[in-house]
C-alpha cells in the first residue's frame, strides 16, 4: 500500500491547524508507521487568508466543505467544524453517499446524528470515526472498542469537560465564588461561545452519551442522559467537602443494569484521595470497567491544539493502515435500542442545611431522615450564624427516592431554612 | 467474514484459563464485535487433566505445541507458556512458519527476540502481537502504537512490576523492612519461581525495552538497558523520602536524546503527590508523553487473569476484525539499530549518608560536593545515633558522573561512614 490517502480538512480553526502541523512536520514518521503517505489534498475554512502559523498554499481550497468532501482528490473528509447539524453534518452526509470515510471531533454531530451517520457509512462501506470527540489526547474510544474488546463494560466513568474541571479546582484553590471563576473563565477564552454547552455538562454529557453507545452496544442515546451542570455549586460545599475528605467533580457514568441503561452527568463527590479527586485543572480523565481487565484508568489533556489533533491522527492513521472498526464497536444495525433507566442505585449523599435555631431542630431532621429509610453516616453541625445554622451530613447508602422523600419532609418541620443541598458521592 | 477464526492455545496456566473463560462466556459478544465467531480449535499444556475451572472438552489437545502450531485447524497461536527460549520460541517459530499469526504474553521472548520474530512474522505475512506482554491489562501496546501514532514520542515511563511496587508500598505502610516484606511476599506466591526477575528489574525492564522500540522506532535493545532492582531500597530511606514528600518506585524511563536511546530501570524518587507517587499496591502505571498528545497516563492492573487475558483478547480480536499493524508499529526492517547512551540528563539526587561525629565533618560533605559542581537544595542532619549522625540532602539538578566524583570525594573526607545511599529523583 505505497497509494498515498488523501485528506480534504473541513474546518481550520486551532484543532485543524495542529492536523496540518501534524502532518508537514512529520510525513516521514507517519509513512514509516503506515507504509503510505498521508497527504492533504483540499482544505476548506470561513476565512481563506487568515494568519494560522501554517502554509495551506500546497493544498486545494474549497470554500463549501460539501464541496471538498466530494472532491475526486479527497480519500477522507476531515471534519473539525464543529455544530451538530449545519456544514459539519452536510459534508460528513456528502463524504459518505460519495463513498468517502469520515474522520471527526464533532461529539455534538455525532452524540445527536451518530446512528444515522453510523447506519450510512456501513451501508456504503465507510467507516466514521471520532476519537478526538471524546477526551481530547486521551486514546479512550480506541481502548473501549478495541483495548477492552474481550470484556463486557460494567461501568464508564469521568471527568470529561476540562473547563468545569478548571472552574471546580480554581474554586477550590482560590477560595472563589463559582460566578467570580466563570468570569475568569471568561476573560481567559475558556467557555465555548454558549457556556451552558460546557457549565451544563452537555458538552460533557455529549462524550459519555458516544461512550455508553460503544460500551454496552445501544445506540447513542444523549436526549435520555440525566443531565446537571456545575452552576449551582458554592464555594461552601466545596469546602465543606474537602473537609470531609471529598472533592466536587462534573461526573459523568455510564452503567447497565438490570432495569436499563443508565447515564447520568451531574456534579458528584469522590473521595479527595482517588485519581478523579485528585485531578486538578483542564486535565480529563475517563474510568473503563471491564468484567476480566478490571479497572483502567486514562488521563490526559482534555482539549488544546496538539492533543486534540493527535486524536484526530489517530483515527486518520488507522484508516491509513487499514484498519476499520464499526463506529460503536459493532454494527449500527446491531446496536440495541436502549432502555432508559433512571440512576437507581443506592449511594451515599452529602447534605448541607441551613437549621433554624429552635429547640429539637436538629432530632426533627434527623427524624425526617430516619422516616425515609435514610442513616446517617456522619453529621456536623456548626455555631448558628444568625437566623440559621449550618448543617452537614453524610447519609448511609439510600435511594433518590428515599432522600427526596426525606427532604420533601424537612420543609414541614419547620426547621430547615430553604432548601436543603444535596450531592450524591460516587464510588471511584 | 463469517469464517470463524480459529486459535490454537499453548499454556492454560493462569492466563490461558483466564483466555478460555472469556471465549466461553462472552461467545455472542465476540461475534457481534468482530463480525465473526472466535474459536479455539485445540489447546496445549504440561497436564491435560489438571482441573481449571473450565471444560477443555470441546477442543483438540497437543502435547507438543509445536504441533499444535502447526495444525491446520490452528489460525492463530496464542502463546501463553512464557519463558523466552524453549517451548515458547519453538512453537512461536512454528506458527510463524505455517504463515499463522501470532498472539503471546511472552515479554522475555519479545525482549530478547523479537526482532527476528517480527521479521520472520513479517516475511510470511503474519502479525505477532503483545500486547498482554506489558503492563497486564492496560491497552498501553496499542495506546502507543496506534493511538499516539501521529506523535514523535518524547519519553515513555512507568511502574510496570506490580510486585516490585507492592514491596516497596507495603514497606512504607507496614514499616518493614525489604526483607520481610520479600518473605510475604513469596509466602503469598506473589514472586517468580526466580524473583530476580521481579525484584531486579528484569521484567519491568523487558517491558520498557518493548515499548521503548515501538516509541522511537529502534530494534529492542534490552541488552543496553541500565538495571537495578530495588533489593537494596532501605525502609530507612522509604521513611526519609515521605518526610520529604517522595515515594520510591521502581521506575522506568526510556528517552531518545541526540546521544542515543536512554533506557533505565531503577528506583527513583517522585513527588508522593504525583499520579505514580500515588501507586499503590500492584497496581501498574505506564505514561506516554508524545509530542502533541502530551501526557497520557494510563493505569490498571498489571498482572492477574482477568487483566492479562483482558490483553490477549485485545490481540486477538484484533487479528478477528481485520486489524493487522507491525509488531513495533512500523515495518520490522525500517527498525533503526539504537544508539544506546548511558542515562545523561541532569536531575536532582536523594543522598543519606552516616556522618561520624567530627569537628567540621557537615563542612567537609558540603564542600565535595560543591567542588563537583554539586549544588544542594535541601539538607536535613539528624542528631547523632553513636557513632554516627544521619544525614539527608536533596541536591540541584546535577549529572550523574558530577554526582559520583562527589561521592568519590567523600572517601578522602574521612567523616562518612559507609557508602551513601543515592537515588534519582524523577521528574514526572
Amino acid at each position: 500500500m505505497t497509494t498515498p490517502l488523501r485528506l480534504g480538512i473541513a474546518g481550520l480553526g486551532t484543532v485543524g491547524t495542529g492536523v496540518v502541523k501534524i502532518i508537514q512536520t512529520h510525513a516521514e514518521l507517519l509513512q514509516l508507521r503506515t507504509g503510505r503517505p498521508v497527504v492533504i489534498s483540499a482544505v476548506s475554512a470561513r476565512s481563506r487568508n487568515k494568519d494560522r502559523g501554517v502554509s495551506l498554499s500546497d493544498f486545494g481550497w474549497e470554500d463549501d466543505p460539501v464541496a471538498l468532501a466530494q472532491r475526486d482528490d479527497v480519500d477522507v473528509l476531515v471534519e473539525l467544524m464543529g455544530g451538530s447539524d449545519g456544514p459539519a453534518k452536510a459534508a460528513t452526509e456528502a463524504a459518505i453517499a460519495a463513498g468517502k470515510d469520515v474522520v471527526t471531533a464533532n461529539k455534538a454531530m455525532m452524540a445527536i446524528h451518530g446512528q444515522a451517520l453510523a447506519e450510512a457509512a456501513e451501508s456504503k462501506g465507510c467507516v466514521i470515526r471520532f476519537e478526538a470527540g471524546v477526551a481530547g489526547g486521551i486514546p479512550v474510544v480506541k481502548a473501549l472498542t478495541e483495548g477492552l474488546a474481550g470484556n463486557q463494560v460494567q461501568r464508564v466513568l469521568g471527568v470529561m469537560n476540562g473547563t468545569c474541571n478548571y472552574i471546580l479546582t480554581r474554586m477550590e484553590s482560590a477560595g472563589l465564588s463559582y460566578d467570580d471563576v466563570f468570569q475568569e473563565a471568561s476573560d481567559l477564552g475558556y467557555l465555548e461561545a454558549d457556556p451552558t454547552l460546557d457549565v451544563g455538562g452537555i458538552d460533557a454529557g455529549h462524550k459519555l452519551a458516544l461512550l455508553a453507545s460503544i460500551a454496552f452496544g445501544t445506540k447513542v442515546h444523549f436526549d435520555k442522559m440525566e443531565l446537571e451542570g456545575i452552576q449551582r455549586i458554592s464555594i461552601e460545599d466545596i469546602r465543606q467537602a474537602a473537609d470531609m475528605g471529598f472533592r466536587i467533580k462534573l461526573l459523568g457514568v455510564a452503567q447497565m443494569t438490570g432495569r436499563g441503561l443508565e447515564q447520568r452527568m451531574s456534579p458528584c463527590l469522590v473521595p479527595a484521595s482517588s485519581p478523579l479527586g485528585q485531578l486538578e485543572n483542564a486535565t480529563n480523565m475517563v474510568v473503563l470497567e471491564g468484567d476480566a481487565s478490571g479497572q483502567i484508568v486514562l488521563r490526559g489533556a482534555g482539549a488544546g491544539e496538539g492533543p486534540t489533533a493527535s486524536a484526530v491522527m489517530s483515527d486518520v492513521l488507522d484508516i491509513a493502515r487499514g484498519i476499520r472498526v464499526s463506529t460503536f464497536g459493532q454494527p449500527a444495525a446491531t446496536l440495541a435500542e436502549p432502555v432508559s433507566a433512571k440512576a437507581s442505585a443506592a449511594a451515599p449523599y452529602y447534605l448541607r442545611m441551613a437549621l433554624l435555631d429552635k429547640p429539637g431542630a436538629l432530632a426533627k431532621v434527623a427524624t425526617a431522615l430516619g422516616a425515609s429509610g435514610v442513616s446517617i453516616d456522619r453529621m456536623r453541625q456548626y455555631r448558628h450564624q444568625d437566623p440559621t445554622a449550618p448543617v452537614l451530613i453524610v447519609t448511609h447508602k439510600t435511594t433518590r427516592d428515599a432522600l427526596d422523600h426525606a427532604l420533601s419532609d424537612f420543609a414541614a418541620t419547620g426547621v430547615v431554612d430553604g432548601t436543603p443541598v444535596a450531592i450524591r458521592i460516587e464510588d471511584v
